[in-house]
């Protein structure tokens, strides 16, 4: 007899991308289970860059300093290029690695993919779940039941678990019926073949190998990020923990020996022999194993495929994410990056619905904003890796490549690869009609961040860590300047728009408000609000220098409110901006409510 | 039989004091044990202000983290006086809390004393040690013989534990031989009596009140410290963890009921009749509490006594700190400040000294310098509480005490309160015999923070945590500018020298230097550099903005160094300014370790 259990939400597949999601929806109280089929996690190499979104993202979750204790982060980009004396490379230029001024962490983070997966494994433990290892889907069945899909408490989906290495069928297995699924298990994803979905997309010549180890070098820019072109080939240097560097080998395919399925056989490549090619292109600098001893930490070669899924669902009953829906180059650190995104995305979306607050529509938002996402993705990594793969302009290459060319695109892609520049389209949860009211907040962009300060106690207080993601909407009152005429009418309308929207919605449970008054500290005026605008003392902000001068504040201009009318900003679980509203105007907010959330 | 063991050193008293000496020795690898005669550690009230000194200090533990993730920051200071119309308070400023610019955490902190207890306690256990208690000793013993007292490896000190409530003497008895002890257990200090140790000083007729409790009130500065004058006494309002004030109010001697020993008859008093008192004093603004409830939190009610230990050590043998040696007010929180600055200046001598690094005479500058300090911590005190407990000036006390002669105390006072300003005496281990080569770098003061960069990945490095508090001195390198004539010579001749220093003290082990170069970013300059001046590429500092832009740089002109020049900073284990030296006179160098390192 197989075991039978019930679960909000099964995950399969624990990497980045599926413990992201694991964690959110734990976090957000979801009833939730992970699996993988391998019986540890990674334990070299692997994905090993974090972009500045996604350093948000985390510490929205709490995970910031134990990602920064461990990460190296690299805050300078070199471009080396054919010397001009024509022997070897030389440095063109150093510029920061990331290009985006609002970014709240400007700079690329490494770690191993390892130590990620550790971090939300302890965050996961704290709350008192694991990953179920080794544990593999056998089957998938959606239910086909119009009724039941239109269900939300319906267990909709049927997975058949087992050990990989139980010998008998019967005792190891177990039927998990799941109200929702989630597959996040990589790039040959079960989930995605087991329900027949299609990757679109196509291979590429490009092949890379990739080595991690210890250097001995008189080359000074092992500890920056550095995109070296040569006429024999291109190169990436990446900073690693303990001093290691991952160096990235474009290689010439006819040169590879394939194996009789066309790919490359590695038995005829090595570490040893990428390290070679390196030194190689290196030249006029020496570069060299710091410690024979020590040997390689970690190394493969692959071939750069471009494919997007052509679905990230199933009935909004079975959704996929990470590298199960695109493929990509590893050149601009996206793969982990675009696989957190996913599942961040969606966990605050299947939480909203499993505790009944959100309409099953919400759901669909997820493929309508990620898969969006991934087509873009695969859009710059064809522009970018085509640039970075390309010969140099030489005599010989009269169609090469210039460094300018790459370096603009470098310049231009940053606000994509750093993932800050990522802008959900209009939709049911994404609602532009009043930006005019805060220019500085694009609709479908994140909250960039800004220090306000405290009233009651004059902490310097970055937006950003006002609204952590924990599945639930936030809102931010901008109450504009209180010398104003009708400051005091304006305050009690969204005072009353506001309890009427929490008793629609919350059964009347103290708002996730975030009041940010204009002017001067003077914790007097805190006193003066009405009490649902102040549901604790910590909520009021004022937009004004700090106590020792170390924060200007200007936070009204930068976000483009005026004072004179202030403004009203819905900000999603996830921290994009959802909506804006004027304070008058209650019907605004209201009517973005409705569009998703059921009235409890 | 009683059990005997051997100790390196022994720490009777594990509050703040006791255990940052516990946690500072373990760390730097000493053999210590601390024990203590409470079951348990405190569970509520006691002291609770960490000033800003205090906070680098434990920084440099890399304890920071911890205190500031439960620790209450206290931003703003404001001053409420009579109100000019005759009823009740106003307020009359509000300023910064801490006045100190060079502050690099500019602001106090309270939490509970038990918390500071726990964190150190974590630390402790993390490197396998715990306080051993109910513990306490009912002898000490101190030998007498000379030739044992001038060996550091005899163990001079015997002294017997016994668990307090054991009924039986001998079997929970125990006989410890110390290399060193110190006694850090309280203003009643067993060891300090047992010792024959006077505290000079006398009692005041000041007496206070104080009360911990979550407040319901109109009064807007609940959030922030709180100084209140009023005619018929002064309050201080501190806010502290989960919502709590802190009020101490002062009590007129007349109106308390004292006992046949003269003491305050604590059953005459309560909580309660605090509150009143407060509650009167607060007019116009309503106070109460905000859960009867929830109840007080903690209350107490103490005379301040002024007093300072005649002897910080008996024969550098046995030592004493914390409040054994001094106590007095707390207006300006200094009890758990001073007290883990005893043991923080102790901790790292004892270490030298158990490592046979440095002549026991190192261990005479710890009377030398905390004796000191606490004289004038008592001066200060003495002017403070009278400007304090004053009566403000009015029709009736014509000799009353001014808002503004209050004011300018508090602000003259910031520099010693905020524990920022101390600076120690010339001696053996602080000398000023270069300070114009380094004139922003007060020999004698804690090195004050500034952002540098990291040469080799641009990461912004705040100077202080190169200087962790590990029990070894430190050396910072200032090479000055590269472009000048004798560079290369003065750099060549500082790497000879401390080549020598390495030799002759620490057996040739890589040496603890943060080369900080002048001039651009540019990590091929670290390349440059004789190896010994870069012993890791994260030693290498350049004193530019960081990538960007969010550092101004300017280190060699805040510390005062002249890069046509350079300098050489010493800095002693516990980050303060020990000596000054030019990078052409290695004889500077050698003279200072001289007189205090041993040879190896």
């Amino acid at each position: 007899m197989n075991q039978e259990s019930f679960v909000d939400v099964l995950i399969i597949g624990a990497g980045p991308s599926g413990l992201m999601a694991a964690n959110a929806l734990r976090h957000a109280g979801v009833n939730v289970r992970i699996v993988d089929k391998r019986a540890t996690g990674v334990a070299a190499g692997q994905a090993d860059g974090m972009m500045p979104r996604s350093l948000e993202i985390l510490q929205s979750y709490d995970l910031g300093k134990d990602i920064f204790e461990i990460g190296t982060q690299v805050h300078l980009a070199a471009f080396y290029n054919p010397s001009k004396q024509g022997d070897g490379i030389e440095l063109t230029r150093r510029v920061p690695n990331c290009t985006i001024a609002s970014a709240r962490y400007p700079f690329g983070l490494t770690l191993h993919q390892g130590d990620v997966e550790k971090i939300f494994e302890r965050s996961m433990s704290s709350m008192g779940m694991c990953i179920e290892r080794p544990l593999a889907p056998t089957s998938i069945v959606v239910s086909q039941d119009d009724s039941v899909l239109h269900d939300p408490s319906a267990y909709a989906v049927k997975v058949h678990l087992k050990q990989p290495d139980s010998e008998s069928e019967d005792e190891a297995a177990e039927v998990v019926n799941a109200r929702f699924v989630i597959g996040t298990d990589g790039a040959r994803s079960w989930t995605r073949k087991a329900l027949g979905v299609a990757l679109e997309g196509a291979q590429t010549d490009y092949y890379w190998g990739v080595i991690d180890f210890v250097p001995e070098t008189d080359f000074p820019d092992t500890r920056n990020y550095v995109a070296i072109h040569t006429h024999t080939g291109s190169l990436m240097v990446i900073p690693r923990e303990n001093d290691m560097v991952r160096i990235y080998v474009q290689l010439d395919k006819n040169a590879l020996e394939m194996d009789e399925m066309g790919n490359v056989d590695r038995t005829k490549m090595s570490a040893d022999r990428l390290l070679e090619i390196a030194k190689a292109s290196f030249h006029p600098f020496k570069l060299d194993m710091k410690d024979r001893n020590e040997g390689f930490k970690w190394w493969t070669i692959y071939r750069i495929g471009q494919r997007v899924a052509s679905n990230f669902s199933v009935h909004e009953r079975v959704f996929l994410g990470g590298d199960a829906t695109h493929t990509h180059s590893p050149k601009a650190a996206q793969g982990m990056n675009a696989s957190m995104g996913d599942t961040h995305n969606l966990a605050w979306k299947i939480a909203q619905v499993v505790h009944g607050q959100a309409d099953m529509s919400l759901l669909k938002t997820y493929e309508f904003e990620r898969r969006q996402f991934a087509q873009d993705l695969i859009l710059f990594d064809k522009t970018y890796a085509t640039l970075f793969c390309g010969k140099p302009l030489s005599e010989i290459n009269t169609d090469g490549i210039t460094h300018e060319e790459l370096y603009q695109a470098y310049q231009t892609f940053g606000g994509f690869t750093s993932g800050i520049g990522i802008c959900y389209a209009p939709s049911a949860i994404t609602c532009t009609s009043n930006q005019g009211f805060a220019t500085g907040l694009p609709v479908g962009q994140r909250v960039p961040p800004h220090v306000f300060v405290r009233m009651a106690d004059a902490l310097a207080v970055e937006i950003q860590d006002m609204l952590p993601a924990n599945a639930r909407f936030k809102i931010l009152l901008f109450t504009g300047d209180h010398t104003r005429d009708n400051y005091t009418d304006d305050i009690q309308h969204f005072a009353d728009t506001l309890g009427d929207v929490l008793t629609r919605y919350q059964k009347g449970r103290s708002p996730d408000i975030v009041t940010i008054l204009a002017g001067d500290k003077d914790p007097a005026r805190i006193l003066s609000l009405p009490p649902i605008l102040r549901p604790h003392w910590s909520r009021v902000l004022v937009d004004d220098v700090d106590a020792h001068r170390r924060h200007p504040g200007g936070g009204y201009e930068k976000y483009g409110i005026d004072p004179s009318r202030g403004a009203v900003v819905v900000v999603r679980p996830d921290a994009y901006v959802g909506a804006i509203a004027p304070l008058q105007e209650g019907g605004v907010l209201k009517g973005y409510f409705d569009g998703f959330l059921l009235a409890q």
